[in-house]
């Protein structure tokens, strides 16, 4: 349709808070806008209009109230321009991308309380079958996979290694594989060509394709290594330039 | 000292808040955080323990309560890895970095209620005078400028273009005239070699050198085209970019 009316395709990005404890990582979701924009993609921000599941002060990593609203809080990232996801039409968009943080699996499900037992939002839930239905494709990072792990059966995603120092979150590694269990399909989570060992020079800034899923993740910030401070943090946005770009070439 | 004891350079960056119109404008700090790691840089985020000027809801551009505290909203750009302003030391440090966003001129200064009569928070303006008074280079982007227009007398700064419709916070550079007539020395503030018309793909993405002051400034977010949406945010790291590689030049 796009190419008949010769409209210029259209991305939307979902945003879930603004911060990494408890909302959208701010790095990984600028980096979908950076690498968008250089492919001169004209994109719409939308976040549910809904309760955080809480407020994460980030300097103790602990509660703290009054608790936020998820779309009001997105808005920090989205320079106000941000809709009410129950606006979004997959019909009118060409690619839906979902950068990481724990409000993929606090605001936008409850991964992080349940793991594989979660539930998605239900409106996000619609939105990712709405897109995988229609054969568009879907981009995620970060922890955000989960969410398609639950939502399209027998899906292919990376959320980094499944051991190893580097990569604190591991355990959603198994956590995927026990829904791909569910889904009698077990699939490899890990990096193509990268099974076993995280070697930052290969790995981080790599990104996994499901071609017949139309589907493409990047770790990202599932990789932390403490003594390198913010020294990885151009290698996430290297891997968030992959998955844009393999997502792109899929709307073509 | 730094080469003699043969001591990685260590640079630091200034927050003030999280989101652009009551603290720092995120996709900048972002972009400074991606250049500083791929150039290998070793960074360390710093911001005031003090209370907003106020706390905008990004959806509405209209204030909220509760307010709330910039270290505190700061540690959501941070990832929690922020410490006081008032430990900061300019002798362990090579570069400051200040990105733009309101906050700079709500949080780390009341340049927006008073413009060129406003005061740089103590501890800001210490801050600068010390990096500037031992002859370390300085980055600032979007209005964040205003800090040095204040502080170092007769320094170069960009805070974009004097006029025209992209350029909706135009009025700062009549600001920072006053401010540099105050000092009986009127500067530049126009980006080299482009002072009266402004093109997209000619200015937005450079920075001005101050090189008498080591003080490196690009436009960034000053920059505004209704019509572009999310088109000129990779000019914008684009010109982050330059501004921090003029500015470890001036490290070695």
């Amino acid at each position: 349709m796009t190419a008949a009316l010769n409209i210029s395709p259209c991305y939307n990005i979902i945003l879930h808070g603004s911060g990494v404890y408890d909302g959208t990582e701010v790095h990984e979701a600028s980096a979908c806008l950076v690498h968008l924009s250089r492919a001169g993609s004209e994109v719409s921000i939308f976040a549910p209009n809904i309760d955080q599941m809480h407020t994460i002060d980030h300097t103790k990593g602990a509660p703290m109230e009054p608790n936020r609203n998820v779309l009001t809080e997105s808005a920090r990232v989205a320079r106000g321009a941000v809709s009410s996801l129950s606006d979004l039409k997959a019909s009118d968009f060409d690619l839906l991308v979902i950068p990481g943080g724990f409000g993929a699996a606090k605001n936008l499900s409850d991964w992080a309380v349940k793991g594989p037992d979660s539930t998605v939002n239900e409106e996000v839930a619609k939105v990712i079958k709405d897109f995988h239905g229609t054969k568009k494709p879907i981009a995620m990072c970060c922890i955000s996979p989960v969410l398609a792990a639950k939502v399209i059966p027998g899906c292919e995603v990376t959320v980094g290694q499944s051991s190893g120092d580097l990569w604190p979150y591991a355990e959603t590694c198994q956590g995927i594989e026990k829904v791909f269990i569910y889904y009698d399909t077990l699939i490899v989570m890990s990096l193509t060509n990268c099974h076993t060992t995280c070697f930052l020079n290969t790995c981080l800034y790599e990104c996994h394709v499901d071609e017949a899923n139309k589907l493409v993740t990047t770790p990202a910030f599932m990789y932390h290594d403490p003594s390198q401070g913010w020294h990885s943090v151009h290698l996430i946005f290297d891997g968030v330039g992959k998955m844009i770009s393999a997502a792109l070439a899929m709307c073509k």
